[in-house]
Parts: structure tokens; C-alpha cells; sequence
């Protein structure tokens, strides 16, 4: 993680899976950041105990009530984080929460369909907008004109599911309103790109691997990436910024002719395309440089 | 359109537009179908005295009330069209009925984005279920194994503003929750493609270019594309059927590698890629042969 220096950001879905193991990882770094604030829909809930523990231990984790699928709550989170920011703004927001149902298609339901898109898709959205301040003034008060993690950032977890041309664990799942959420994230991750990078904010979304989480397992197959590895640093760089995932679909850099186009980067051992370590063909995902 | 045999399809959304565009290139054919079912939210109402008149020439256009985003006006369509079909299958489902709602990204809501997702994105979705067992009858059927639009077909009206790598108009109309859906719809499309080809139901989704309709007027600027231009014969053709349209996302033909598959096709003067007459790079669409 040289090179990278946070000194706030906010995770969404904070208490269990990839959340509370990015918690950990911004924990177990040289230099921890100041703030870090773990959003959660049930801070008093049993599921989210494990983070109560580990805040218990951390005062420089805040817990902040937060369901992404209400904007009077992101509202309300937006408010508090600004609060405890004092005058200063957050370096990054990462859009981890998220739910699937796993329906094949034939069982898929208005419902089930709408329930997804507005936790996978909206809430995003409706994150960007709120934080958007918060990120601008992170962005303004950090020296240098390119985009970074350590300057400002938004982070959406999205999948490789949700690739038209790989779309990873058909056969076991087919689960559209998952696939569909996560592909509209994929075009709403290049839209905030798009209209965020006059104010300096990096936004990018990634694939963090078939995760041993509850989400994970729930496919019914033990799934091949541990937390630890997903969550790990290195494994993709960003400038000077390194930032812990497996796969990454990033905007334009500035070394790019077309701006606002999207890389593809992937690397490490659990490489579904097929290739070995290095980049992965651009069309293996749905972002592709233009 | 030498090779199109229809003996019946149904257009949702048919009383303007592209939709209505669609019911009056059918008629045009040498050998019109013998059905031709127009779906229509309000089939009494003011927007509807067109496709009216035309049904009152053409005792083989059926209007049929339908609602989209209503998922019991879909199901009693689907029973309507059953019994006019007697015995007999559907041949082609398209699913036009769109909407779009030009906000700018930070003026995007939760409304919006539900709305426009429930009708662009699950309306498709639920048209599948719904005459799923239509289009099965139609392809048993018919002669043949391969896929066509003479045996049984879901073409879904997508748009080149949902695919991530082009986002066609952007600094026209940011529009996210429209571009979400659409990229959302090129997702369920790739879905279907893979679980309805066992049936024998070829689906893809299309561009139809940037058209003169009311909602491709709505951009503020005049739209290149005629109508006639955008639903005229042979533009692009899939096996021994040719499709009425500009842009094409085709699953996988059967001389392709991998099954599901996608392959990009695109023709015509009005060529955003920069490309001229013939294929465009696979790389320009969301969806790209894998």
C-alpha cells in the first residue's frame, strides 16, 4: 500500500463480509487512517456485533446508521459523517453493500427485481450525490491535479456476474436481477466517472473475486477467494495509489487519448478469463477502453 | 426481407414512435403476418387514434391493452393473444415500450430510477415469462433447429446510450437512469439468449439509432435517423432472416466457439463508431464475442 494515504472513508455494509474485511485492512495498515466509517443498516443488531467489537477497540472507527436503499437515512449519514469530519472532507466512499436473490429466470419477479436495482444500483447513486460535497472538498484540499484513492474516490463493488461477455457463474446461478443490478452499476460507475473528474474524484468499479462470505457461499459451491486475499493490497495500482482488489475497471488516465474511457485491469492468481498474471483482454469485461 | 416468414408477432408499446413505426413496416411486407398484436397502455386514449385508424384498414393488427410495468396487464396480454393464436404460437415478441427521463446525474432520483428500470428493464423480463410458452409452440413448430425470427424471437429495443464503452449522447443528456436500464437490458438479454436457446427462441437486443420519434426529439436536438430509415428491411441480417435494424447484439451463431456468445453487428450510413459500411469492433458494445 505505498503511496497510499487515507485519511478518511466511509464503507457501506460495514459489518460482515467484504465490508468488515476492508475495515480490518484499513486497520492493519503503516499508517490507519483517521476516520473510518462503517456504515450499517442495524449498528444494534446481532449481525453487526463483530464490528461493535472491533470499534470497541478502535476509536478510530465510527459506526454510522446507514440503509442505502432509503435517501432520508444516506441523507441523515451524510449529515453525521460531516459532522465528525469537522472541516475537512473524505477521501474515499466505497459502495460495498449489496444484495442478490439467487431466482433463475424463469422465477425472476417484479419484486425481487426492484428490491436489488434500488440496494445495488440506486443506493449507489443516491451515495455519490450525498457524499459528493464531502469528495470535493477531500479533492480541493489535496495537493496535485491527478485522480488518486489517496486524493478522493468513489469505490463501487460491483462483479464480474454482471459482465454481459463473461458473466462468471451461469451455470450455477443465474440470477438476473443480480446480473442486471450489477451490469447498470458498471454504466452508472462510468457516468459518476464522467461527470465527477472535473472535481478531481477517482471513480472506479471493481470485481473482488467469488468471495468466502455469506453472499459467497450462498451459491451453493464453496467459493475460491478467501476474504483475506480479496481484501489484500497490491494486487492492482492506480497511479500511485494501490488499491486492494482482484479486478478493477478504471476510468481514463491521463495517458489516455479518449477521456473518460475505461481500462481493464486484472491480475493474480484466480483469473477467470483464462489468461496467467498481467492484464486481462479489454473485452473480457463490460467496460472497455474507447 | 427475402427469408422472413412472421405468421405472428406483438409490439408493445405500438402506438407511436418506433413501436407504431414497426406495425406499419410488418403491414408493408409482401406477405404481412397474420397477426399482428400492438400492446398499448391506454388503447382508447388520445396518443392511440393512430394505430386506431390503421387497425380499422387492417383487420390483422389486434390492439391489445397492456401496461408493462404491470405485471397483471402482462399476463392477461399474454392469455389474450393465446386465444386469438388458437392452437398456434408467437413468433416474435419485441419489446419496445420504453421510457426516458433526462435528468442530470446529480439531479437523478430513487423515483426515477425505479421507474424507468421497472418499465425499460423488468417490463422485458416479464414479457419473456409471460409469452414464453407462445414462443415455445411457435419454434416446436416450426421446421429447422436454428434460431431465427421466422421461427421464434425476443428482440428487446435497447440502445447504444447503454452501452458503457460509447454512451452515445452524453453531453446531450447525462440521463443515468435511462443509460442503467438499457445496459441492464443488454444484460437480460445476454440472459435470455442463454436460457431460451435450448427452446429454440432466438433473442438479441438492438439500437435503433438515434430516431425522429417524440422521445428521441425530447434530447433537444434533431435526431439523425428517419423512422423509415430506423424499421426499413435489410439493414442487418442474422442466418436467413433479416432483421429491420441499424444496430444488433447478437447471441452466438452456430458457427461460433462458445455457446452464448455474443457478436456485434452493425451497418448503415449512421455509424457512430467512425466505422464505415460492414462490422464494427466487438469492443464498441457492451455486449462483445467472448
Amino acid at each position: 500500500m505505498a503511496g497510499l494515504h487515507v485519511r478518511s472513508l466511509l464503507v457501506t455494509g460495514a459489518n460482515r463480509g467484504i465490508g468488515l474485511g476492508l475495515v480490518q485492512h484499513f486497520l492493519r495498515m503503516p499508517k490507519p487512517p483517521q476516520w473510518i466509517f462503517a456504515g450499517c443498516r442495524d449498528p444494534k443488531g446481532q449481525r453487526a456485533q463483530e464490528l461493535q467489537n472491533l470499534a470497541s477497540k478502535h476509536p478510530n472507527i465510527i459506526i454510522i446508521p446507514l440503509e442505502v436503499a432509503n435517501p432520508a437515512s444516506i441523507k441523515a449519514a451524510a449529515a453525521q459523517v460531516g459532522e465528525h469530519l469537522g472541516g475537512s472532507g473524505l477521501n474515499i466512499l466505497i459502495n460495498n453493500a449489496g444484495i442478490v436473490k439467487l431466482n433463475a429466470l424463469d422465477a425472476e419477479t417484479l419484486e425481487d427485481m426492484s428490491e436489488v436495482y434500488t440496494t445495488n444500483t440506486i443506493g449507489p447513486l443516491l451515495m455519490g450525490q450525498a457524499f459528493l460535497p464531502l469528495l470535493k472538498k477531500a479533492a480541493q484540499g489535496s495537493p496535485g491535479s491527478g485522480l488518486s484513492c489517496s486524493r478522493a474516490a468513489i469505490i463501487n463493488l460491483s462483479s464480474q456476474g454482471g459482465s454481459i461477455s463473461s458473466l462468471l457463474t451461469w451455470e450455477i446461478a443465474q440470477a438476473p436481477s443480480y446480473r442486471c443490478s450489477k451490469a447498470a452499476l458498471n454504466m452508472l460507475s462510468k457516468c459518476q466517472s464522467l461527470a465527477y473528474k472535473e472535481h478531481g474524484i477517482l471513480c472506479v468499479a471493481l470485481h473482488p473475486g467469488w468471495v468466502q462470505t455469506d453472499m459467497g457461499r450462498s451459491l451453493g459451491l464453496p467459493p475460491p477467494v478467501t476474504l483475506d486475499d480479496s481484501v489484500s493490497p497490491a494486487h492492482v495500482s492506480h497511479g500511485a495509489s494501490h488499491i486492494p482488489f482482484r479486478f478493477l475497471l478504471l476510468p481514463s488516465s491521463s495517458t489516455s487519448s479518449s477521456p473518460g474511457s475505461w481500462q481493464h485491469v486484472c491480475q493474480g492468481q484466480h483469473n477467470w478469463s483464462g489468461t496467467t498474471e498481467g492484464f486481462c483482454p479489454l473485452e473480457t469485461w463490460t467496460g472497455s477502453q474507447s
